[in-house]
């Protein structure tokens, strides 16, 4: 694992910015998978005007996306929808370059990616409990490639999933890449800031490698990097 | 460049089935291009009947041709025939699994094969007069990626390439991968045996890198090996 | 997982050779690491021979070995003293090929290693307790490189590893690389043969993933290749 | 080939830092072999600074000159002395990472990066007259690996490379990574700026695949990037 731990948000996002654009820069197929929330805005920020500005550079990138919540008022579901507002808008990415994981297609996913050669660069984020994409402590079995979850009351997220649901209906599941799938990545770069997931970068080096802390279990990816700030590396 | 001289076609034979089926066997898609001819007979006779009794093992492997002529007669063209013959029908290989290059769709073939990830393993031949695929002496241009030739008398190879044509309708032109093309294939093995070719062999060793001798260009390829009997090795 | 099922050790043995061998036939550095024991003895014979005729194609392929215990009586402890004896010797290898891993050397296995390029290729086996290398059911960590484990009374399978000790010393440690240092090989291929490996082979399949049956973890490895025969394939 | 046209150097400069950056970031051995010389300068001066400050994340980082002039008053040679100004002092780069190549051990420098994996990426620039790295029109044989050039008065760039030398003894030679090594390296990236080179760019482009203008023959590379800025693009 390769540890970078930079003074600031603004440098976190600017290395980010490096790697993405640094590997888009290639004279063959790139494929991508790259994350929604808070933690990428100030890299996208960096990264979706030179997309926008020079679209026949990139037209050589493609990009996946790792879970999916299909949720009403969001078209294509929750991280689609937030990608398209976040990354795919502003960097006018083309409609053929994204390749949306949804209810619908998660089955031959996998299958989709190995037949485009394979993901060469994976950005996700971590939340506080340790999940990372759809994989929840607890109910996340390691060896699962691209599948999906049942939402309902059995589920042990159900709670924390459906909470933020006030008008909405609840959606029957959702679909993400497994820890299998992410194996396969060629390289994976995980971006953590803020004091608030402090004791979670604690957790995710030091813990046991088990499902109580899912990410845990990237600690054994062939080409992983973690990008933080000081205030999320404070407990290391 | 390695290099490997067999005792006999039978070892010759016997060491290319080997590279052929342990690049095959991945647990990724595996893109091969694969050459028709005699050179290749003996191990595709090693290789063919593994491939037909156990299908299900090599549903990740696509095969991609390097060149084609559309002759009347000839089914798909005339490789694509005789690799029918030679090797798809014998080792009942799935359609789907098949990727023919024809004039119809050699404009857009590269980006087909980027798009799967690029071609892994190539296995050619080369002819008396150094020509590799459908690259022949002085006509070629070296920075080519798969292209159209156009068949008509002003052609320099007009002659070469009809005489064998009696009964049967000219073609108007026959498609090929460039040695561009050629260069971006990770691995390049090149089989050849017979005293017939030992001034071949030489040629394609010593003489300079020009289109006077065209698989002189591969010697700049990557990743490559030539495997040759005894008596194709008889002159170096 | 791509899973290979032969109906018997022979040909079990020459598939393990094909790949073997294909990924040898390389013009570049080969890193391999390899396995003692009675399962690859058949792959063995097909590949020493060839080695040992034509030492000068492989002067690119470097050894290394994934596991050691010390004894007495075994030059450079016991599994390099096996490969020795079972790969090395009749092959011919020359000692400059060779990176053997002890006891004295194992804190800076990982880096050498990367340093060379990294693993192209591990053959392993499998022990009907689950173990791989020396990574044993219960005390495995998975998110270890290369490490040592004491063998002193306190360590679960200290009657279990000194069960055959009679007139030797016990030695005080082992070395294995771990689950981590696995992930990083671009390739793993597991070869099981034999009806008593039958229940190990469901097991691996489909047990929890976790240390009881250390193998399972490998279930998660990016390039992964399982062959077996009829018999070890009994259960599954 | 990839091919980018930026408004300003200031712009190709970011991006080349980008893509430098970008490729270091692996929690893996990266080989880089960068070029000295006016072009990279703005690229470095945003690289160096980080390598200094954050000397613990480069370990994995090893860097190659491509070619040497071994002159007095330039410890080490020319490039070398050359790429200590301008990169490796600035970035404070550990002596352990810089492999330098020289007249001394030329002979096996192939050998010596092929031991540490390959050149993941080169940084290269262009001469007007098409030379790049020490292949020089006319002179430069396309199929060397790393070579040896006498510089003697019998060598037709005699005067062009001597012209400079006034008060300085003439070396006896240059040594060079030659057109074969580079096909080896898994990306290239050639910068070029400034409206002199405008008519080189075109050339480079368009000319015949031959030695009167050597860079003509990196069309063959797998994956290449030029980038450049509109002054250098003007006539393509």
């Amino acid at each position: 694992m390769k540890i970078i731990i930079e003074n600031n948000y603004e440098k976190l996002s600017e290395t980010t910015a490096q790697i993405l654009l640094g590997c888009m820069y290639q004279d063959k197929r790139v494929n991508v998978a790259i994350t929604s929330g808070d933690s990428p805005k100030g890299a996208y920020s960096i990264v979706t005007p030179v997309l926008k500005e020079h679209k026949e550079r990139f037209s050589n990138v493609h990009y996946y996306n790792f879970d999916n919540v299909e949720m009403k008022g969001f078209k294509d579901g929750m991280t689609l929808g937030h990608l398209q507002e976040q990354f795919f808008g502003p960097g006018d990415v083309a409609l053929e370059n994204i390749h949306g994981l949804k209810t619908e297609n998660y089955a031959g996913f996998d299958e989709r990616i190995m037949n485009a050669g394979g993901l060469d660069l994976m950005l996700i984020g971590m939340g506080s409990d340790g999940h990372f994409c759809g994989n929840l402590p607890y109910s996340t079995q390691f060896d699962r490639m691209t599948y999906s979850q049942k939402i309902d009351p059995q589920y042990p997220w159900y709670e924390w999933i459906t909470a933020g649901f006030v008008d909405q209906e609840i959606p029957d599941d959702m679909v993400t890449m497994g820890a299998a799938a992410l194996m396969k990545v060629k390289r994976v770069v995980m971006i953590v800031n803020g004091e608030r997931k402090a004791a979670a970068v604690k957790q995710f080096m030091e813990a046991p490698m088990d499902n109580k802390f899912p990410s845990t279990i990237l600690r054994l990816h062939p080409n992983f990097t973690i990008i933080m700030d000081k205030e999320a590396a404070a407990q290391i």
